[in-house]
């Protein structure tokens, strides 16, 4: 069993071929190294330096595979607003390439890495996978376009397939292994107080019991367990459902996750407050129910255990 | 004012740029041939035979153009369940590309074949703009996707735009230019006829007036006429609706049409029956009141009219 990994040298990437490795399956790794970092490639483990529009390089990754874990892409979704065309590219043009290969190599498994921004800003509190989906930005479109060719694609030729809507992916499996993202609370904080500078909350006036507004977060290696849990699934030849949550169930305001930075690096600040950014909901928790059932998954860390991990593994000076 | 018809040798481009010459307004056509036809090409009207997909013949076919009229694509809604990353290739890739063009040259209108294919199967029985996309097909969502390309578009460079939802296209406007799909309607009953068959009706018990299901039909030149007044509304700096439907506002019944066939031809036939296709629905009509406001459009041909000028330009023999 060797599953191919795209964007595995991503953050999130970079932890899915850790838990595949520790979980005795073998992994081959294509990233074009876009926002990947080298350093998060794991020792040992096949590496092909390519985006996924190179047909050729494409082929030769799938080579021996039995499944492909899909997190290649563009995963800047408010700056995606900016590059539209770009993210479509990225997303739909590269993810048909792929599915494309896949058919021609006879390769029949793989786990979309789908994400919450296709509910857009919910209305239901609790997201399930019945809540219609509305994506707010071509990121969002991409990750609700990429369900669709999922399905497409299954109806075309032999596929099994299941797509994971992530929430608030934060924290770090590996001390050397950390969002980099400048868009993400978790590195945004850790920025700042790395730097000696104090985090700021948008919207202190949410209808919530400490005013900031509520969302889901999941650790990255809890995460990166579901993607496990879902190709063997789908390698035994089970049917998944189409899409999971992969949200912890509980929520976490902005001021807890202060209070838990505050708590972890023992520096002790008090947040500047600013208004609310637009289409920021007030409390959005995933519902988590289909993944306990089909995956046994659920998230394994408490808020501080999260912060403590994504301080520890990011770059300090 | 010079505006490039992609798709311009096709069924419906023909009839645009027929349209667009008669208000005087310059053209320039894009099209690959691998469903428009050399002889739907219209005499004096510079022709760039490519794909989208070729960026430098896209290049070249927006020189000195105001705006495009996007028709290009891959039509079959039925046939792209078996094709589905052919169409998505075709449809959004290719828009993607020709997006990317129009902004590197400053070409910043665009108008966009769109589709009743969006609404799948619409519960609402008179379709108006706001009734819920739900596409059924890889064809479907691509005309959904290509409408949120535009206004992803519009929000990172300049462009003024509006997407035509069609509804049944049928008829003809010149002698020589038929739809040649072998999917529609009219065509399936030109073509038996032709060859002195008896064409079918699937579906005898529907909940309708004669039990055959109720679609809307407007006529080509009709249809290409809204593409105009799109066009020039745009050129002139006017703000049009993102989507407009082009319907006749008016039903009608398979068994109407069949009617209107044997009247027209004078071929006496009686159509044979056969069941339901899944999916069909009982009745859909568009509301034309959007293009009729803005657009100051209306179908403007009766059943019959439409029959016998497709009728007329379908080749027998």
């Amino acid at each position: 069993m060797t599953w191919l990994v795209t964007g595995g040298a991503g953050y999130i990437g970079s932890h899915v071929v850790r838990a595949f490795a520790a979980d005795g399956i073998d992994v081959v790794v294509i990233d074009d190294l876009s926002s990947g970092k080298p350093e998060f490639l794991v020792e040992g483990v096949p590496f092909v330096e390519a985006n996924l529009l190179d047909s050729a390089a494409t082929r030769k990754a799938l080579e021996g595979v039995s499944g492909v874990v899909h997190l290649a892409g563009y995963k800047y979704a408010g700056v995606s607003v900016e590059k539209p065309m770009h993210t479509y590219t990225q997303n739909i043009s590269a993810m048909v390439s792929l599915l494309n290969e896949m058919a021609a190599a006879g390769v029949a498994n793989i786990v979309f890495s789908s994400s919450a921004g296709v509910y857009g800003t919910p209305k239901d509190e609790v997201v399930t996978e019945q809540t219609a989906p509305d994506p707010q930005s071509p990121y969002g479109e991409t990750k609700q376009v990429g369900e669709w060719l999922l399905a497409d694609q299954a109806k075309a030729v032999p596929l099994n397939y299941t797509a994971l809507r992530y929430f608030n992916v934060v924290g770090s499996g590996d001390p050397k292994v950390y969002d980099a993202s400048p868009y993400n609370l978790f590195p945004i904080v850790c920025n700042l107080l790395t730097q000696g500078k104090i985090p700021q909350i948008y919207g202190t006036d949410h209808p919530t019991p400490d005013g900031t507004s509520i969302k889901d977060y999941v650790h990255v290696a809890d995460l990166a367990r579901a993607h496990v849990a879902a190709a063997r699934a789908l390698d035994s030849g089970k049917t998944l459902e189409p899409v999971y949550n992969l949200g912890s169930g509980t929520g976490t305001s902005v001021r807890e996750i202060m209070d838990a930075a505050r708590r972890v690096t023992g520096i002790d600040f008090t947040p500047t407050e600013g208004p609310r950014r637009p289409g920021d909901p007030s409390r959005v928790v995933a519902s988590g129910e289909l993944a306990a059932r089909d995956l046994e998954w659920k998230n394994t860390h408490t808020v501080d255990e999260m912060f403590a991990s994504a301080w520890e593994a990011w770059p300090k000076g």
